[in-house]
């Protein structure tokens, strides 16, 4: 006979959600399955983009809120962030009594979804485990491979990766990244489907974009937290030069955010930008949207790797955040350096095509994972392979 | 021009501190180290042994204690631990300023010390990583490779296995088991040099020791706490059964420690037990004196695959805790089984040799790895070798 | 028209639930009013109890358990048991949205709920303040009532102290103190209702009951808590000359606990108590049946100044604890004199008379104060009336 | 003989560090003194100021850092920083082993420090209790009473409410405000002593202040946060029309700094605000000099209230968050109105005189409150006095 299975996830961040929302659904829609959605650190934060908003308006149900992240201007407060964490999911899990917690990605603080999972005998699903970046991502995402029971990975070579770092190869899954999932709704519409200023507000000038546009989103780096500032100066300095219309995102929470939004801050105070225009967040399917309407994506982050790579939508990548990560045709490497992405994006403009890569997936990784969450048996107890 | 470098160790259990008591007084004695010694968790509880005093005999200034251990009989006490543990330690860490911290084995809460160093970005060395048990503490030690800088293991085994786990291979250092270190000093003395019931009082019979004697000393096993109790009466049993003097240790405290506990308070209540003394502690040096001298080791302490394999001393090893681990010839493994632990005893003594085995090491780990923190170049940026 | 109240209550120990069950009984019972319990600190555990099986027992829901008991041989331990509990009892507020916070007396960790509940916005009724008790608890007793919005006090005194510190008299109440509701119920049946062994366990002798029996319940003192041990055994040595069948119940969890604890092991290690018997604990309503039935109490608990003044059990008060609260004639107050003990119980057993007296209510304090939260204005905004 | 006392004094916040910085340098400067000073919460971050900065340059030696402060947009987070303080500071008093505890005034997370020293039996010192100001202050403010030790109170009511709380008048001393013995300092000097803008950099015009120019400080009002946003705009428009050069500094950390600072920086994208220059902090003894060379200050800043009384600077006084505190004849009260306040200034600026008081001390308080900590018995016993 069966039996509902109880599904903890844990959602602590904007774009953690974004890129699991069709996990969610399809948990949520699957009849053995019940959905317990915990919301915690950034994702509850306004300066965050508060994803909270976002999960509720999507009609999902919240178990339960967990404020956690500690203010500070350094490192420390990153790893106190995660040690509340801890205390607090702990307390969690244990009223709700979850028979799997699932765990997204590689930020620092869901670590603490791992450890308290794990310690307390509750079998752990990790999504995206085995990719390569090069940065402290890697430590955590690795060392929560080896707390998880279930491995949901994205990509052929995270598989092996896992697979290599002892884990039984039965329990290590690609299902390709649900990111891509959204991304394939979208690939369905050419045109930007909504007014950006309308919808989402923001500030600064409102450049026309119907002759193409530019978006911009760049993260502060974990372990050059110091250096933040200099590196979003490179790249506030292009865009001025490039003088096209430009989106701009505002950065995640992290170590180092500060030197990061300072740096934006003082360079608007100092001058004007009329090309450029400021948002806060977006939802994800606007948001791809958006990408794939434009002519180029610069920055550090994973979606022009992930997604970008889906939809074909060129991407200027910044620095070393996205490091041996697998990439598709569309990427540009570039170093934080003015010229450098100037000229990245001059021999964008001049070409015509725009290829496109399945590596992280072909759209159906929220189903296949819902599916594998009510199949998989339930188990907690593992060792090394070798 | 060479600059001393300040090394944070973190001691949170008795066993912990025995274990590399060598290399604390190697960093001590270095001229170009400063020991910043800061003790935690049940290392400073009563009821686990409080290893501080004997850490204060032993003459090492403490730069900071640590009260992180939170009250419980199930596992979610263990996770809100090392959550605590986090919150504290990433304090004393920004205070202290450490070059480099030092993290020993796999007990669930060291995980507090991985994660505070790693996202402080202090470079991290881990003492005894890979080697496999079987059990939780698998995950723990195998995350921790994750998240270490350095790694001193203590076999061959050991380190093939954290190269495998994808670790630079230039900072994985097989230095042999610092408890070895001690197991030397120990091994030069044949006979029994204190009289354990002056020295360390303890409760119950005080039998004579004079003609042989069995030392007992078995820990709950995470995973299978609700069998702590039923594991433990089948040794109860089996002792007095075999009805020779016995010197019976007190386990630590994990989740589960008053399933064992409570074990054996109840069967001291009904039987006389007029064979059995019991110890809450007793300093390592001792306590390796006084295997050396007994007729065996029956239980599932570490201190039997490891020291005695160096010692020779027969070791009977009860279930799963020590599985996969390496072994010297001196150990014997058995079930939670009366009479499998019976059989075992009667066959060690009528045997005439006691062999011997370096697979743990040759006694020199504390001055290598001191030397080791020395030298190595200060790193904690890491990426998986595939 | 009419709005359900959802009520809080945070149950930190045994003794607290007892005290406030008719409460809870008849928050429950009121249409109006939604019952949110609870389950925090030692009322979870093993050591001290285990109030929650008892509360299941009686059948109410949990909403919420938090683990945050703090293990520790020192009063660091008291102050972190407190911190975790504001941490974790402000998400569980959070979650729950309660309209009313209702905190109990004056235990060290009931400052964590006051905390939360205030710093919230969310009004806070306190039970049992306006209390003299001349130790540690006093500053926490009065500052919970500077922090508390409604006051549900047990006596006249009680509430005209707690308008002299301030509080708006129209918030204060003396409702009487709901650990007499169960009194009176209990006074109903003059004869031992039940086998206390049979129903209990527990550990030691089973002295016959029937010719009359003394009980003990003696608790650390938290500011002396280095003489636990010596005052817990004045009060064996006195028990042991005294030679009647004794019921012992076993103290609470505090700072000093462990000194208690371990007084009373060694003592039965060293003599026999064959008059003794020991407890871990009972329900609120058997204990009182016991003592309703009993030749007088020994101890310091505050049972012995509240409900045996309603019951009119004599009641050797030992120390400090008891300080300046108010009495009825059933007390005799000694020090922590072995002698001072045995006189006192000589001369009750010579007495015939057991008066009683209402000074802490007269029974009907649950329903008094759940028709109070139903009705008065929500608020959480006050000023000091001077 | 002599013996050196060990007093730790914790800083929590900016202001809190002026408030006493001449405590601080006469502990300092005691021969039978020693300062453990200890920096906490948002006096470590950038975003209220960093306190920590000022502490460093004024040559004082910190002795422990505890990042405590939780980020979040609600109330839940004033409770969460509390109990994390709770559980740091634990650990850093039992390193530290201080004979006095001093914490200050009765911003939230001052609890922390409170509950810590208290639960220890560490005896505290409470500097500036017994004020009325009507808002949640209040309540931590006298429950901070209720658990101190010693009183140091800035006038003769507070004196007389410590007492009536039922405080040992002994313990109770009417030091004056030590922040009147920095103002006593700046008297001396008439005109202001640096340039603002080179000195402090900040954002925003620079008006030309040498024909007068007012001052602005206005914090949000915890019970009203959902508010702070209107209020601050209120205040907004008020300079806007009333077009003196203006010096604006931002709020501290607080539930609800969120919505007094989204307001302003709306405001500024709005309009261009030429005559006003936005800092974030200032050493204590400039912005006294700033104020006492001013034509006014505006907002809800305590400043205004107490060291604006002795130096004679006008004040305007918006809103209840100074509700009840003694005033001198220098205050002005007003709502959160646009009109009421450009009256006001029209009022103030018509007026020749500006009256000096002497209601919160004479400039001594900090020698005074030094010796006191030598001299007082150490005890941290006490009983209500009723």
């Amino acid at each position: 006979m069966s039996h509902t299975r109880k599904i903890a996830v844990v959602i602590t961040a904007r774009p953690s959600y974004s890129r699991v929302k069709t996990v969610l659904t399809a948990i949520k829609k699957h009849p053995e399955l019940e959905l317990q959605l915990i919301v915690a650190a950034s994702a509850l934060l306004d300066r965050y983009g508060s994803a909270v908003n976002y999960i509720e308006k999507d009609g999902f149900e919240i178990a339960a809120k967990v404020f956690n992240v500690l203010e500070g201007e350094n490192l420390t407060a990153a790893a106190k962030t995660t040690g509340i964490g801890i205390l607090e999911l702990s307390t969690v899990f244990d009223n709700l009594r979850p028979d799997i917690v699932v765990t997204v990605a590689d930020r620092f603080e869901t670590m603490a979804t791992a450890i308290s999972a794990s310690y307390m005998n509750i079998p752990l699903a990790h999504i995206q485990g085995g990719e390569v970046t090069g940065n402290i991502d890697e430590k955590v995402r690795h060392a929560i491979t080896k707390l998880a029971d279930y491995h949901f990975v994205a990509s052929e070579n995270a598989k092996q990766r896992v697979i290599q770092l002892g884990e039984n190869a039965n329990m290590v899954f690609n299902t390709g990244c649900p990111s891509i999932d959204i991304a394939q709704e979208v690939a369905k519409n050419d045109a930007l489907t909504f007014n950006p200023y309308e919808k989402y507000g923001g500030v600064g000038s409102q450049p026309d974009l119907s002759n193409g546009y530019i978006v911009v989103m760049q993260h502060p780096v974990t372990n050059e937290y110091q250096d933040s500032r200099k590196h979003i100066e490179a790249t506030l300095r292009a865009i001025q030069k490039i003088n096209k219309p430009t989106l701009w995102f505002w950065p995640n929470v992290d170590a180092g955010a500060d030197g990061t939004s300072t740096g934006i801050r003082s360079f608007r105070e100092k001058y004007k930008m009329e090309n450029v225009h400021f948002f806060k967040n977006m939802e994800g399917d606007d948001f791809l949207n958006l990408l794939h309407s434009s002519l180029c994506l610069i920055g550090n982050s994973s979606v022009g790797i992930r997604e970008c790579a889906y939809l074909g939508v060129p991407t200027i990548n910044i620095g070393s955040r996205q490091n041996r990560r697998d990439r598709g045709q569309n990427v540009v490497d570039v170093t934080y350096d003015e010229k450098e992405i100037i000229a990245a994006v001059d021999a964008i403009l001049k070409k015509q095509e725009r290829p496109k890569s399945n590596v992280y997936g072909g759209g159906d990784a929220g189903t296949k994972i819902a599916q594998l969450l009510k199949e998989l048996p339930l188990q907690f107890h593992k060792t090394i392979t070798y």
